[in-house]
């Protein structure tokens, strides 16, 4: 089996992305997990351009690592002076790696332009430089910025730039496609010539300015490229880098490549959403492989094909890599979705029920208000418990007032909220402070539940989502509030919608702590 | 120069992606716009399956389209009864549209598993279909559904099943990567051989479950294929359909094709935006060509870089797609972006000024409390006035205090606030309901100030949308608070942080103004 071996740059040229932010402790959890799946290197930061860099090398330096390689990057030495003179170089050597990247031109037009000097004087760079890492006894990869590009201005010059490198003693040489402008056959003609003109290693370096970044990627380790490089979830600057949980994924799921130890294949998909939330970024629901909807099915057709033989719709198992499938209610699938969640709560509802046509009717005028009950599972549970007529509701509201103010009385409590509720004839009022409206009235709420419900002081919310579901009428708009509550032994979602935020807020609430009272008294 | 077809899909295969409802009024305003794109087929629905589509069929019949060829999608007939006799294919004509799309099944397994039926009925059932849409006048594209799949498990017996189609006289015949599966090596192959063995036209029709669907879309149409399915910006079923505004852009910008009308390329931005609005979704940020940072740089060789040379970092000019360059603000940056942007609030200050340093500090800090100023200009140029000591507000906030309540007291009027403000010393007070309390201060703030600066009277939010930017929290997370305002002639963005939800509104709310009255001083 061949090996590949895989470069994370996620808190490198990740970091470049738009509305990425990394904080020092961010980057060394995302290293941990990264070491944890099995990646090869991870380029975590380049201590010559960012300060906060050279302080996070000396950190991770402390942290055992069991599989991967820290790289940290940087250029080559600039003209005029030796790479021992050069502050970036001797930076890059302080931050204490046992692996460094460093990045070179090999665009002509970049060399004479950019850089400002000859042509023959940046291949003296890039070998001084490579030279100087590995009598300081580095493993070198180098990375041919604009390779591609380079490659088809001046085939003939971008081939001795690389051929610099190796020959300076490069473990590898990346061909990076850095304005993501390629498509697959050139890279893969031009990687097999390169393949053919040097010694060492031979990498790629994919970005997705034409949406071809994981292909690129995939048909050069065609061509015989052994390194992959890339960031976990394809966030970068621009159109992002080359994706490589789907790198990954495909070329040991598919390919019988060895990427990942083979064990740690079903991390894939946890991992992603652990840096996606690390990076405060939403993961694309459509993300292949690991995304929520990867193996979501919604096509009636769809459903009842992957009921019958999952191979029908579906690429691989989702367990393969961590994740599930999902058959989505809505007004586009069959029945057999809705009926068979219907059938848990009556045994008696089939698939041609008359029950399951009606109840699907009133899902589909609840999505067209903006309810999404594809993830809320709880508030679908409660929603058909209703149509059942099976609903018996653990309590009333009988008001809540909420009031925010500006100065607030206390900072970090610039709300409060008084609720008043009855359960089984008995009253009970009370009142909370809050950071925010919606804040006070869960305190407020659950303070006045417990009285009756012991239980709900396990239950705390883990994540409010807010979205705002028509851009148009401005502060008027509809928003839909997603809540995902827990006891620490289950986890749930539920959903409300409305123009105020406070009352689709309360809807989400209330149909959690309904949905947890529900299944205390089932147990 | 080679023309190809481009049919999109976002009403049909679009429509079983995640999260997607369309209206029928919707669904018109795509067609329209698709239309105006020069697009050549669209394909709008599934009559037999839905009976909204019909509905539809009917309504957009009667629009008069410049471009476009609406097409209806259906299946072969069903086995042992004639295409006439079947329900389906009855409803697809019914449809009146010009041209039909009909998808059968290629993979064996699928015809005996699924359908139930034999290998030999399967290819009675796609000549059938055909012959009798050609029979009644119909253009006949027909859809080979997981034709690569089935030319892996049986290449002779999914060869045979587009020869049928083809001799039964289909127009175009689509090879379909229904899975999502396959790599662009695969499709360059077995495309090239079905083009050996048809004599109709060819298509392609990829889904991106590894990531591959634009590149393998390339790949087929560099082996010969000349028609192109997907869908506009790419949702669909699972990870999604191929993604057209890439691959019209990659093959009519990069490889010399006609997809749609040369004059109507820089409508590819706006017409993504336009669908992903109607969608009800986020266009990705980094969506190739038409992703608001797809040409954005923030690392700072790259702002540098692209500043001396826009080619050096930038594969095609944005304007060529109607969308534009974006120098990001951040810690990353280089000063150039900054310190262009503080020159033009004072034009002493350079690159090198302390001013601009200083001001990069502050920005750091503010992101790392959540902030965006990517998007605010107009809360960044508020923040950069207020550092240079050149701020005057125009008004004082004395208190506001807001009231949201249940039972509430009208309906779509569940909040109240009231406002008292003082300018040049003067007091003024009052209140106003609301659809919501960030609705509710936004009306009174306004009518309390209009008093004193009549412009303001033209001022309307066009957009709010609220990101929870720390998930564990809960309810007491950090929100984000992004508003968009217009008076008709320009448009401006603010931003605004807080663990409340009101307050982060409020500073957003308040930026907006301050920001109108600037530059109606200014002017």
């Amino acid at each position: 089996m061949r090996t590949i071996k895989v470069l994370d740059s996620t808190l490198r040229d990740g970091a470049q992305g738009e509305g990425i932010n990394f904080s020092l402790e961010d980057k060394l959890n995302i290293v941990t997990k990264l070491d944890k799946l099995g990646i090869s290197y991870i380029e975590a930061g380049n201590p010559s351009s960012n300060p906060k860099d050279a302080e996070f090398f000396r950190e991770v330096a402390r942290m055992p690592l069991k599989h991967a390689t820290l790289v940290a990057f940087g250029s080559t030495r600039h003209h005029s002076i030796t790479a021992a003179q050069d502050k970036g170089c001797q930076s890059l050597l302080d931050a204490g790696t046992k692996a460094v990247c460093i990045f070179g031109k090999s665009w002509d037009m970049h060399v004479t332009q950019v850089l400002g000097t000859t042509l023959e004087e940046n291949l003296d760079m890039i070998s001084d430089t490579v030279r100087f890492f590995k009598d300081h006894g580095k493993e070198v990869i180098y990375d041919a910025e604009h390779f591609f590009d380079g490659c088809k201005a001046n085939a003939e010059y971008a081939l001795k730039t690389v051929q610099a490198a190796a020959r300076a003693g490069a473990d590898c040489v990346v061909l990076c496609d850095t304005n993501g402008a390629c498509f697959p056959s050139e890279i893969s003609k031009i990687t097999a010539r390169v393949i053919d003109a040097v010694d060492c290693a031979v990498g790629i370096h994919c970005h997705n300015d034409t949406g071809c970044a994981i292909a690129n990627s995939m048909m050069a380790v065609e061509a015989g490229a052994s390194h992959v490089q890339g960031t976990y979830i394809g966030f970068g600057e621009r159109c992002g880098n080359a994706n490589l949980s789907a790198i990954i994924a495909n070329l040991q799921l598919k390919q019988g490549y060895e990427c990942i130890p083979a064990e740690k294949m079903r991390r894939l998909t946890k991992t992603a959403r652990y840096i996606a939330e690390i990076a405060n970024l939403v993961l694309p629901n459509s993300l292949p492989y690991v995304g929520k909807s990867a193996f979501a099915h919604k096509g009636g057709m769809h459903v009842d094909g992957v009921t019958k033989n999952p191979h029908s719709f579906e690429h691989i198992d989702p367990e393969q890599v961590g994740n599930h499938r999902n058959l989505l209610l809505s007004e586009v699938s069959g029945r057999s979705a809705i009926a068979a969640r219907m059938s848990e709560l009556d045994s008696s509802i089939t698939r041609n029920s008359i029950e399951t046509a009606e109840f699907i009717e009133m899902l589909k005028e609840r999505e067209l208000e903006g309810y999404q009950f594809e993830s809320a599972d709880a508030s679908l549970e409660i929603f058909a418990l209703k149509y059942l007529g099976k609903y018996r509701p653990a309590f009333e509201l009988e008001y809540f007032k909420i009031l925010g103010e500006q100065p607030a009385v206390h900072v970090d409590r610039s709300a409060s909220a008084m609720v008043k509720v009855k359960v089984d004839g008995q009253i009970e009022m009370t009142a909370a402070e809050g950071d925010g409206p919606v804040h006070a009235l869960d305190v407020a709420l659950r303070r006045a539940l417990e009285v009756f419900y012991p239980s709900l002081h396990k239950v705390r919310l883990v994540d409010y989502k807010v979205r705002v579901i028509e851009g148009h009428a401005a502060t008027a708009a509809m928003v839909r509030v997603i809540i995902v509550s827990t006891d620490d032994e289950s986890t749930w979602t539920t959903v409300g919608v409305s123009a105020d935020i406070i009352d689709a807020s309360w809807q989400a609430l209330r149909d959690s702590i309904e949905y947890k009272l529900l299944h205390d008294h089932a147990v």
